[in-house]
């Protein structure tokens, strides 16, 4: 028999143990390699890829003072260090999600340290370091994309598409869970699993989102704006609460009922989607890219559905596609006022040209072809080198779970939680939680494992 | 067969969700209209409503440096609307426990909505706007209730108050929830239900109060005061540890055992009551208010009892009548040096007439009257408005859910969860987490459905 | 039959319902007599114990200015005490891990005052007050403990070996649960009691421990420097990681499995012991003290399985021996810069006498002859005043619940829940949940009482 409380509080400790993990090692792996790549400004500075600060070695010999620390691009030292690999974490734990319930506990410890040390910083630089390519000019020195570059103001592009991608890449060279789809290719509802995960993680993003995207203004080279923070925070707000209702509104079209987990989804969709233009965005016009990134949300949770995609949480759908919509948007409806507010801009010289601004803005173009080319760049680079981890990681053999731990763990219960050992359970993420639960149980209560063991499987 | 555990997590699925929901609802409605009725300083300003700054159409267009924003009442601009919408949200999520198990979902949305977007913004306009009637003298152009007016820090009044009474009126209108009282009146035990959020919340709360209580220096229109932020944290901790032990001796000499349970409803207490003067009091006073805040507490409580007032979560005792102790509270023990610290009155100046404060201090009376009429016009308000829209919503039957809707969410078990299906399920809170469970479950599980539906029900 | 969500539900809801207790008594405690005893500066001062403050007497009376509030120890005055307080808790939190399951409730009430009243503050006093004969010389005015001093950032030493030590004590002279051990005194397995506060906590310190490392710049009586708080925060995620990563490995090669669960203790175990240093340590040696602080843990976790010393959560081991490295540690590879800037010191004096620091820095032993004075110091301290303290409870019959209960606690499951009443069930922490658990249950759910009871005793 099955207690539907223990399911959650698996899937919740499921979380958490794989935050803890995610955040582990990427800490690790930024401060080895990803924030030398990033940030790092060594002797011939270009802008793909840092090259220097591996290990955070220059300031550790001398540079540990924020005065001396402002020669690096990210101003503040240490304290930079600590927000970038914030952002790292998250980048790294978004993928989790999507490869939910089949993917091997090595090839999980593999690709976090991957995405964390080498594919997310290269992003970052191209983006948000002052030498990088990809980001909008503030700083003359180099040369910007069609003299404008990309605004992505904490991470719809550089964070939330790198996971979401990279998510997106394992799901699909993993393929769907067994059972996921019929001989005929239609869907079998395999819900619920994320339920407690979307909840409480919206909760805890409600608020922990404000940390990012206010907090935001940090990584931006000028001093910082009361105004751009407060900014920040109220269309953040504003833009998940729209999501949360468009998405509301959609499912009780839909089903003539209120969908409160749909409402979760669609908020979070929302901070995504408002993440890039935070800064920038008229209160309207982030209610407006949060409802109708919530839109986005739905259209390619369909669309996977058809083409037999299998994306437990829908990670891809949300940080990948409710992402790229961020951006794009910003293209169209960056403010003049506030861009210059924002990065520091002489807003008193006229014409679109001295500050690139959104298309409805009479901006120009030149700001929302940069966000197109970094959204297609992104995509191209993080897709491309993720399928190619995971391809690797599928001909060694190291990519999914054997057929019977997954069909051990979505139908154990059939089989008896006796046949489910510890070592086995340990071996891959869908299952951590059965350990737990053994550990917790008292003799005693020996059959409870076989009922749990579906949740477990199915985490 | 039901499972404990099950029931918890529900309570708190239902909690977060409810979370979600009212912080979105209450978003959208704040920045429409509830801002501008809060702090909206039009071109004729008057002390009972705001009339600008709806959608922040002020700022939006010019106003988004903090310097341009020091015209608008509430100095920070963009920051400010940001921690004004956080105590609306509070003040909207109150009442969701006072109606629990038998509110309709529609109903709940549009109270969140009323509350947000109007109720409470007027009642923020009297206390905390520069113009307002009602608050505590810190600008010399508006007349002062008694030369004096209401001292409410961050709250007590203004937002618990609010929110209680608001559930009060919910409650009342909709009666007990089937089966909460015998057919002689006397009560049937119906517990368990806030274990979990009592205690969830408690731990939260004690630390998201101090976002609040120190936080709301800055609503003061002075240099924040690094002083009064501290003596804020101080006064927070003290009275809810007070209000705690309170009552945990209650209970203790009640039922010659120690009931954690109740000695977190008393640090909730003692963190509404000491929200009004956490600026002005002393440490042994901010204990003394949280101890017999917890007093107050459990008198109404026994109260409502008597009076077959059915609130499940104790939402009105806890923040309308401890919120109203704290408030009066004030009027008796505000220290004359901290009024002024916090005022930025000249305490120089001799006689009460200079600097209203506490009646013990030898203040006089006047500040005591303007905390007392305080209450008494918030009461007025809010339980009159609130009382109305309930009984509109009555009269188009939107207001409670089925008797066949509530008797099955009570005693499904009975009926089998198989007749209990996802739409209805999500047709209201009651049975947010249903839908939840039911797609948690593997096909294997379905009578867990059935056995955990009664908790559904009663969430 | 045992619901395995239950008992997480359960032992989440008592480490709650026990941190709100911890909180609410030591804020009275720390109130009353912790803080002046910690930092009270009397008229005659003295390096073993602060004499004056109490009830914070002097500030309430005229001192409640930052700039009044410089005469004392700890500068911010209000905000000094809320800080200080929030260590004193955590130091009094500490213990009811490894006493878990069989303390008497009375007894679990008089160490927490005793704790954070007298105790710990006595700690404070000799580490991080002006005057304290251990601390290291921020202060001149002084004579310090080889002209050096102990070098303890956030309380690897004061708080946590504090609180561990005093844990051990407590499940010394409680000895361990019944059957726990068999008659040849062999182990038996009670496992998975811990698994959900590990990793909850692990979470919510991982985000938590940022207040305290980087903020206790501010414990330091100089203008809070960035580079020091952000280094703290650096190291702090970085040593944690590195624990994480060790206990990780070293589970794997015990079972060839990964062990997540270890590896949330092994991060925990990171940040205790990365606490003492997090401001002097480079990077590297941030991921080395964690890493090897993970290695002391299993091995002090091993030895008490040979003592046969019981700690359900292995709080002594993680916080009194973890700590202790930490602060050893220090002594080691203390970077003189650092130092330098962390206490105000001119690095441009030559010599190691200057500025004590890291032996393999070059610094002398002095520093490394501090810390490990501390150690022996804190250790004969704590241990020896809460053995007498936990001897005097058990004289007095206080200590330890009665068998009949401890058994019923444990195996209730074969005598049936109902013998288990409401009252016993409020009477002791280990049973606190039991009665929420009741409250919680409809009449048709009776019998699962008596199948959570068991996890509900051996909380």
């Amino acid at each position: 028999m099955l207690c539907a409380g223990a399911i959650r509080s698996k899937n919740t400790m499921n979380i958490l143990l794989q935050t803890v993990m995610d955040a582990a090692v990427s800490a690790i792996a930024f401060y080895l390699l990803g924030y030398g790549f990033a940030y790092g400004v060594g002797p011939h500075p270009n802008g793909f890829i840092g090259n220097a600060l591996f290990g955070l070695s220059r300031w550790t010999s001398n540079n540990y003072s924020p005065e001396k620390g402002v020669g690096i691009d990210s101003g503040e030292g240490w304290q930079s260090w600590f927000f970038q690999w914030a952002f790292a974490a998250t980048a790294t734990t978004i993928p989790a999600g999507a490869v939910a319930e089949r993917l091997n506990f090595n090839a999980y410890l593999i690709y976090s340290f991957f995405i964390s040390a080498f594919v997310y910083p290269v992003v970052a630089h191209w983006v948000w370091s002052a030498e990088g390519w990809l980001g909008y000019g503030r700083s003359t020195a180099y040369s910007r994309l069609f003299g404008s570059g990309m605004i992505d103001f904490a991470g719809s592009g550089v964070v939330h598409m790198t996971g979401g991608l990279a998510g997106l890449a394992g799901c699909v060279l993993l393929g769907p869970r067994m059972g996921r789809f019929d001989s005929t290719g239609k869907p079998i509802e395999m819900p619920g699993h994320s339920a407690t995960l979307v909840v409480l993680g919206t909760v805890l993003l409600w608020f922990g989102w404000y940390g990012f995207n206010p907090g935001s203004q940090l990584i931006i080279n000028y001093v910082p704006n009361a105004a751009v923070v407060g900014r920040a925070a109220a269309t953040t707000t504003l833009s998940g609460a729209a999501g949360c209702l468009s998405c509301l509104l959609t499912a009780f079209m839909r089903h003539r009922a209120w969908d409160l987990v749909a409402g979760c989804n669609g908020a979070l969709v929302g901070f995504v989607a408002v993440t890039a233009g935070a800064h920038v965005l008229e209160p309207w016009a982030a209610i407006l890219v949060g409802f109708t990134g919530a839109w986005v949300f739905d259209a390619v949770c369909a669309l996977f559905l058809k083409l037999r995609i299998d994306d437990p949480l829908s990670a891809a759908p949300m940080h990948a596609f409710g992402g790229a919509w961020g951006v794009i948007f910003v293209g169209l409806l960056a403010k003049r006022d506030y861009v210059c507010q924002s990065y520091g801009k002489d807003c008193t010289v006229p014409g679109p040209g001295a500050v690139p601004h959104g298309l409805f803005y009479g901006g120009g173009g030149r700001l929302l072809a940069s966000q197109v080319i970094g959204v297609i760049t992104i995509f191209a680079w993080v897709y491309g080198l993720m399928t190619g981890l995971f391809a690797l990681l599928r001909a060694v053999k190291l990519l999914r779970i054997s057929p019977e731990d997954e069909h051990a763990g979505l139908d154990v219960s059939k089989h008896g939680g006796s046949a489910y050992n510890y070592d086995h359970g340990l071996g891959k993420p869908a299952k951590a939680p059965t350990p737990l639960e053994e550990k917790d149980l008292s003799p005693a209560s020996a059959p409870v494992t076989s009922s749990n063991s579906p949740s477990a499987g199915s985490v």
